[in-house]
């Protein structure tokens, strides 16, 4: 059965858009019929931006960051330091670190984290060239993985893989998130943040 | 401040796409990153479709409903109704109902529905063409509207214009959804379904 009833141009549309993460069949339906309702105003420019995001931007040959740059913005900066490499999942949780704006040294996006499930190896994340970089000088690693299962296991590979190497390894730390509520986290974060309390 | 670290093009991408129905701000970074590490399987493929289904697609003269063909394949079919006009707000409920398979009359898109909020006035709606088909001769009208307070002020609305044409006007029954339970059900649904009862 067909997704929509007007042609297969549009159910090749809802289709990619599907896949879009975030977007599941029924809200790829109703993005699609917006995106021909607004032509002028939403799908030309869309797909122009599309096509301009794609030509403008590389993957840095270094950290693995996206930027209209190779090497990038961060890792050509001269103010940032080479002695601190933070280890990250994807781009995104980089971008996220940047607008907190409370690290100074250099990143390495790993490209994903291992899971079985979904067939992500080691061979497939952006490993080699970090041990490349620590080789090359690092005094300290911060494994900014995802608190999930996934995060923390290729954290673990990754500390297994660091520590021959004598360096500090270091990850964030866990507890009550800014303007929390104790009532309504899971006791795994409670636990955490009570086991690793600090003076007052 | 950007919404990501990686130039203006990557934030136009996520500005456009944040404007899609489904995606805020926060998932639109996502797919962006998502477009741009799959890009000739994601990206590539979706700024074509986009463009050819742009190119494709046209909106029917006659009844508002969007297909390749303009009278569209609805409006042309000679196995359809001309007497029953189904009324509804977006393509989208048009295919819903087709998806149903219940009904084989001729349809008529409004392209929204009535919202002093959102500055939807009657003018902005295919309002007229409707009254001019139901002169050229129908005998009923069904207001196929959503269940929504902007649904029913616009089959309020038509109903006002319509009743003096002297045909018959109906809507969608209210009542349980199949499947459903009345545990979850709201009180007006309840309400309905309970008054709306019928002899087993």
């Amino acid at each position: 059965m067909p997704t929509s009833q007007a042609g297969q141009e549009i159910d090749r549309l809802i289709q990619l858009l599907a896949k879009l993460p975030g977007l599941g069949p029924r809200s790829a339906r109703r993005a699609a019929l917006a995106l021909l309702k607004k032509r002028e105003t939403l799908l030309e420019p869309l797909a122009q931006a599309m096509t301009n995001a794609a030509a403008a931007l590389k993957q840095c040959a270094t950290c693995g960051n996206l930027d209209t740059t190779d090497p990038c913005g961060l890792c050509r900066s001269p103010e940032r330091d080479n002695g601190i490499i933070c280890v990250v999942e994807d781009v995104a949780d980089l971008w996220a670190l940047e607008r907190a704006g409370i690290f100074r040294g250099r990143y390495h996006v790993l490209g994903g984290a291992l899971s079985a499930l979904d067939g992500v190896t080691p061979e497939r994340l952006n490993i080699g060239p970090l041990v490349e970089r620590v080789r090359n000088g690092a005094s300290e690693i911060i494994l900014a993985m995802n608190a999930t299962v996934e995060g923390q296991t290729t954290a673990h590979y990754l500390l297994d893989i660091l520590e021959p190497l004598h360096l500090k390894v270091t990850r964030l730390a866990h507890g009550v998130p800014v303007g929390g509520e104790l009532d309504y986290l899971d006791e795994g974060t409670l636990s955490a943040a009570f086991n690793a309390r600090r003076q007052f």
